[in-house]
């Protein structure tokens, strides 16, 4: 079981290099993390978007691009419609998001030509390491819906437990979060919460372990689950973090970064090939955690088809 | 200004001494932190419960209460009525919640007869103190409402501006936390903000700076708001946290308590009295700042009655 970040690297070193599509790569944020991926041998990228800009930047900023792959395409939505078309086309496993806005990549996955969306649902899940635990915390929202429905969340619920069976945990503990551990009619997301444990316990959702409702205390802490005298095989020990709607879900994401100087890996699922977010502000470290858990779950995806 | 909640414990050492009734007083944890805030010079406590009880545990945890006035009430009910009824009656000025369901505290703060109810609105307020910060957060909740609404906000907003009032801060920052910084009309919260702002920025809502929408990273990390291009008083500078609702209040406490081993004090306010919380889950030293924090709070009520 990987229980850390720098494990997901050297699991995607490790694996055959997949090959990474760039949407609108002239950025030298963008450019510089994908240079590192590719050198550290985690991916190979092609670079989409305006090949001028692109050569211009790299030379400022001192990247040597020109063993990449460049696809001319000054459009920044139709850099992203070409994107996923080498998704679709096989000619890269996963996408990485550049300097666009997220709804343009969004609109090419979902686009029917390029046919990549699946079953389910494009959720987003962030693998956050928090100093002093030994496992992975997968923090799960929707990325489609702001106050994601029951139906929703079995899909955000389904995508994360696949994320966690690649990084080799079987059986993923997911904790459904509200703010009681009882349910409550007047709290809509208690109810979601005891039915998703109910779909698990009849065999509807599957590979995992869903509780819920749990609040934070009683998810995180065997002590607090404990003095809530919470019997629970998930209560104390939850891998999946699964939250009520997305202002919990950043709030929370946030608090973990800059409160408890989480570590953090992030991509959105759900569609054929994973897409790799990063923002400018997170660091180094954490474009390169998810460039290669993206990867990793390219990989994984391969192996399967 | 107080930066730190053992800042707090010693102002109130140092201010006039409270009285707080303890409302269903018969519990090992609850008389534990009472005895040893009363021990501090603190408060000085009325037992308000089974007195039968109050004496056995006390003498089976090694607690000597003796000193302690004991207003003998077995029906929980009936002990928070005479609770609030000691308040109302100014015998004490501040109320601990004891081994009774929050709920009924807060049907007899509501009660007519006892006439604690303000203008405003009960709220939630925790002061919370994360290592590597130089400053307090107040996290901050309705206690009444699942789902506060715009005015219900201005009353969250004011009461925990009174707080950061009372421990020095003379105007503090109020962020009115999102999942985005922008406004969107999908998502109510930040219609909220951004109205909340403009009443601050009219006058309607005094004594502080509010600023939103605000997500999580750019509210208390200047680098997050640098990077996002945000110029904002309160950007990167969040004193006060208002949390869109129960759930991402919930959880952004917990995750601060156990991802960020931050601690706590934690008070209900706006009724006459401020109501001192207290989990069992929650450490001695929380127990005590959350007592010391509504002892500061009761001594500037009685300074401006």
């Amino acid at each position: 079981v990987i229980r850390r970040l720098d494990e997901i690297v050297t699991a995607a070193k490790r694996s055959e290099l997949c090959v990474m599509a760039v949407a609108v790569a002239q950025d030298d944020d963008v450019l510089t993390a994908v240079a590192a991926a590719a050198k550290e041998g985690i991916i190979r990228p092609i670079l989409v978007g305006c090949k001028e800009k692109i050569l211009e930047i790299a030379s400022q900023i001192n990247i040597d691009v020109s063993a990449f792959e460049i696809v001319d395409e000054p459009d920044k939505e139709k850099a992203c419609m070409a994107a996923a078309g080498l998704v679709r086309d096989k000619k890269a496993s996963l996408m990485m998001k550049g300097f666009v806005d997220t709804s343009y990549v969004m609109k090419a996955v979902l686009n029917k030509e390029n046919n990549l969306k699946q079953s389910g649902m494009i959720t987003h899940v962030a693998g956050m390491e928090v100093p002093g635990f030994d496992r992975l915390f997968y923090v799960t929202v929707s990325a489609m819906t702001i106050a994601p429905t029951l139906e929703n969340k079995v899909a955000i619920i389904n995508n994360a437990v696949r994320i966690g069976h690649v990084l080799g945990n079987e059986c993923p503990k997911v904790a459904a979060l509200c703010a009681v551990e009882k349910v409550n009619e007047k709290m809509p997301c208690t109810l979601d919460a005891k039915t998703l444990t109910e779909m698990n316990r009849r065999g509807e959702i599957t590979g995992c372990v869903v509780s819920g409702p749990l609040a934070m205390d009683n998810a995180v802490s065997p002590a607090a689950a404990k003095h809530k005298g919470i019997d629970d095989p998930v209560a104390g020990n939850a891998d999946v973090l699964l939250v009520p709607d997305i202002e919990a879900g950043n709030i929370l994401n946030k608090s973990m970064e800059y409160f408890a100087n989480a570590k953090k890996a992030s991509v959105m699922v759900g569609a054929r090939g994973p897409i790799v977010l990063t923002s400018r502000a997170s660091s180094a470290e954490s474009k390169t955690y998810s460039i290669a858990l993206g990867a990793l779950i390219a990989s994984s995806e391969r192996g399967r088809a």
